[in-house]
């Protein structure tokens, strides 16, 4: 991929997340990789999003190298490069701090798969990680915060379960690319409000059975999907 | 009527629920019937509702046989269908997976008739389908949704109940056009929004007496109905 | 007042519920008195506010006759009616469905001050009448919904509690005109939503002072206000 | 600084309090000093904000005398001056009624630091002030609302918690400018609103470690911060 179309779809996520309502001044990143040459595109550190240009957007290497960009790249970085490394299937990375999604990271819960909507994003909950030690803040924090979601993904599918809740942070998202990584972080945001809603109005809801969850994700995930055109 | 003209009318009833906040992305699909010659104009699978043209509307007839359109129908079309075959008086059908009203139908209860606002509207509470078996998930799915509908409205009338909550789904609306049937789903949106806050807020509030629904729901419907201009 | 001015006025009131979202489609109505001739302009019954123009609004005696007019009045006039003939200051009147002051009507409990928000527009809770007997519905059912309102102001000062909740319906506010009703009506539905969410948030929270409240109401009302340009 | 730079700021801010939805029609005030020569800029008394013109903001000294200016200042002038006199630091205070801060103000509760949202703003949660007494508003009330703040604040550094809830009332925020105690209304309005609906969502959520807490306000502000471009 050329880095210039790598560097224009990865500010168009970004922007999606304005235009969404999911960030507000500097708040959030997104960023995507280009696979064949190991590159990755990045929000820079703390610009308001209405002055991103795409050649503000930084390029570095998986190991967080700056290869180039003026700018000094997002403060989640290390996160990011962490998801890459370990789901090769990956393409965009988010970060964001949406009301709903971080107020369930806040309060220590998944999210429960209560409905249709949410199984035709997610085969299952959306997970939360571990508290982090002390002292995996002291040093290397972003990158540890990475590994954290890691943990929580030893027995969890990225492919079916594109998002995670950071404790107490925030959700991270991704997908094929960064503009799908950004369409999971709005839809996201919109079932973890579902979710507070129905739990607020029935803290005994149950989640969907199995069967419909499996049902509604494998319509539109895999090869026997039937959504959408062809 | 002239298909061009249903089909029309079935993309502005997409459009509203787009312009009225009741669908994101390509949730929800509104479509409408021509009674004289059994054609249904339904909203394609999977495509975005700022690509949608009037020819991107799917005809079929009421066995669900494509009759004009190059795209895949929405995948809740026998959905549809099994409510235009059993209530021959209505004209659209619409399903949304707005916030409030999946979220009561994720919660598992029916939208009780609170207010005059509600009783404006509905003759009694929104009512909320049985969980449907797993054997109804293995196959003809979208078809046994439909079913499970015309189960709950056995002893219901659905010009007085014009909508109906898929439990752990969404809700399903119709109405004499699919205008009609837009109109309904805001409408069910804002009223479950209120009834949200009013029993969060006081969660032992008393419906409306049958009374001051009566006189509220017959005030705008039927024979003696004063509401509106002549 | 010339008519042409009230009407204009009544208008612009009606749109202004529009444009801070506190009605939809048609729900609502706004109307305004011109005293000297004991004549009030209110909007039609039904009609979309998109389509209102100044000469749509009916013109009405004190008794409800129609003085001019095309249309048909607000099916609530004579709700209106009862107000102006019990509460000669007043000017405007106003009704709507807003979403948070319905949730409150429909909850029967009335607004607590519990804030100085609220104590700058209202020297009190804001009241919920008596719920009203099946043969007050039988007939004349808007014009007894006016004497609840009626009954439950025996002890309060519309002057200084300008508003009211009917049970299971929703607000009516009033004003010095219908400019002001409906200023009214957008600062109520700020006061409901910020008082929703203080007492799910601590249902113990205890309502301002009354040397507080008095504070603020009295720095922008009567002779002694100090807010303001002179 | 020119005072005409310090007119024009001080109605930025006040107009990024419209744009964010913070404040309707009168509500709320943004004020900033030039420290060189002891002068205030606020906005005046009652003026809606889409009126406003830099000239409009009133010039004051720090014991409230007008200096220039044709109108009369906010009300809440002299809880801002106390605010200037005691934190050398500060050069802009806002005052609102923003929905979720001011529900936490008249729910009488700190809003406690729950994720990392948070830490990023404020080292520590948002404290309230005591109720004040009868004999604080009968005179000066507006000074003594000030001095309730600072008494809260004895123990407090108002750079590293950079805004208060005063009891029953609203929030006050402040910052090294006007534009920058704006941007921290804003923010604080955002931090409630995700707390409300933690704290909702689950009553027992722990707030952050103070670990965590640190290490992301001090990865933001202070000489080791590296969030941002240099």
């Amino acid at each position: 991929m050329l880095l210039e179309t790598l560097r224009k779809e990865v500010l168009e996520a970004n922007l999606e997340l304005v235009r969404r309502g999911l960030v507000i001044y500097t708040f959030g990143n997104a960023s995507g990789i280009s696979r064949p040459d190991g590159l990755v595109a990045i929000k820079p550190s703390g610009v308001p999003y209405e002055c991103l240009k795409p050649e503000d957007m930084v390029i570095t290497d998986l190991e967080g190298r700056i290869v180039d960009g003026r700018l000094r790249p997002s403060s989640d970085l290390a996160t990011h490069l962490e998801l890459y490394r370990a789901f090769p299937a990956i393409g965009g990375v988010i970060h964001t701090h949406s009301r709903y999604a971080t107020a369930w990271a806040q309060a220590g819960r998944e999210i429960p798969c209560l409905g249709t909507t949410h199984a035709d994003y997610f085969r299952g909950p959306v997970p939360v990680t571990e508290a982090m030690a002390a002292a995996e803040m002291e040093s290397d924090y972003e990158r540890n915060t990475g590994l954290a979601i890691l943990r929580r993904f030893a027995d969890l599918d990225p492919g079916e379960i594109a998002a995670v809740l950071v404790a107490g942070h925030g959700p991270f998202c991704w997908g094929a690319s960064a503009t799908d990584a950004a369409h999971t972080a709005v839809i996201l945001e919109e079932l973890a409000r579902m979710a507070y809603y129905c739990l607020t109005l029935n803290p005994a809801a149950a989640p969907l059975s199995a069967a419909q969850r499996d049902k509604h994700f494998l319509r539109k995930h895999g090869p026997a999907a039937t959504y959408g055109q062809k």
